[in-house]
């Protein structure tokens, strides 16, 4: 993952609505085809989460596993990642379907606050989804949302909870959580090649922040999500 | 608060126990005494959690009010600050004593992960108490544990919930906050000077880092916490 750039796309993200975006995919199928879609314009890394009938977030592994199986027939290289955030998902549920040992899987290393809510990544339950994703092969997007998560990683990566060389996503323009500033990028890949060398990375901006976040990763060698 | 050092002293966190150091000051009496005594020695702020009679944090106004009416009498001229955080303490009862109008109050401004838990400060009780704080004439003392709390604080001067010029503290060495790191402070400092001109500042180190940020802040020109 370190010499190319990965093309990547979230294709449903935790908040949007069909009444937001009609377009948007919800079901199981319409994800499917999206990445489809995505994958032969160029896409090489699908990010998921799966919504409930009534399109809030579903920690679901039926449908996680329905996804990862069409996918894997409609777009046989891509890669799968799984998200286990979203908000208003049970704590104990967000890495239920990680048996399904999709490629990767994402992993907030930190709690911080997001628009109404408190993300919530206790301590324990970090070290917990770690351990599972090590156990059974899958690579971490490790998301940092504020800089304690990125101090927090390289801990885990010296305790052996994760592998060393992971892929660290930089997550910009959530409200409460850190705002999108070029120095911040900066300072945050300064920690990252002194505290974890070898980690690859990308930043991502949300909503009207992801195209100008976007041109920072790709001018620095990130690689990027659209 | 700007011209000369504060010298601060915290006389009981939320965490050590009588068990840890037969010295600490728990019941109020002990405190007013600690207070005292730091006073004598040139302490000029007061910042204090109480505590409950298994020495756990206390959010008992009547305790805060007994804490306060001492040290106006023992120390007439200390700042004295109630802190709004401790570990263990019902999120609706932190700011239960405010009423009392101490000088200062600390204030957290966003969540992130202590060494067991979720340090949690949702958006909407973060506004209460700076609203709170505000109305009622009270400095907050900010207290930035991860990045994102700095950045929430100049968007809550913008909004006009806390005041120009706060006061703000940076925290280092909490297990899943932000480690000690020089170049971390200097961050932050670039980011406080040009977001929230005029704020005044200190650092504090939590256990073994205490001195070494003490002398990282004072080399800075920032006040200090002993
Ligand atoms: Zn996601
Ligand atoms: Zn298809
Ligand atoms: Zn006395
Ligand atoms: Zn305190």
């Amino acid at each position: 993952m370190a010499a190319s750039c990965i093309i990547s796309v979230a294709i449903t993200g935790s908040v949007p609505r069909k009444r937001d975006n009609p377009a948007l995919p919800v079901t199981v199928a319409e994800q499917i085809e999206s990445t489809h879609a995505a994958y032969e314009a160029g896409a090489s890394l699908v990010h998921v989460h799966v919504r409930n009938d009534d399109e809030t977030p579903s920690s679901d592994p039926e449908k996680f596993a329905a996804f990862q199986e069409g996918v894997r027939r409609h777009c046989p290289d891509i890669i799968v990642q799984f998200s286990t955030g979203g908000r208003g998902r049970a704590l104990e549920a967000r890495g239920a379907m990680l048996h399904l040992r999709p490629d990767m899987a994402s992993l907030a290393t930190g709690s911080v606050n997001f628009p109404t809510i408190v993300y919530e990544n206790p301590p324990d339950f970090v070290r917990s989804l770690a351990g599972t994703m090590r156990d059974l092969g899958i690579k971490p997007e490790i998301e940092v949302f504020d800089l304690a998560m990125l101090t927090n990683t390289a801990d885990l990566v010296a305790e052996g909870l994760i592998l060393p060389r992971p892929h660290v996503q930089f997550v910009f323009g959530v409200k409460h959580a850190l705002p999108p500033r070029e120095d911040i990028l900066d300072f945050e890949l300064s920690l990252l090649h002194e505290l974890i060398p070898g980690a690859t990375w990308t930043a991502a901006g949300i909503g009207r922040d992801q195209f100008t976040v976007t041109r920072w990763a790709l001018a620095r060698g990130g690689h990027v999500r659209t």
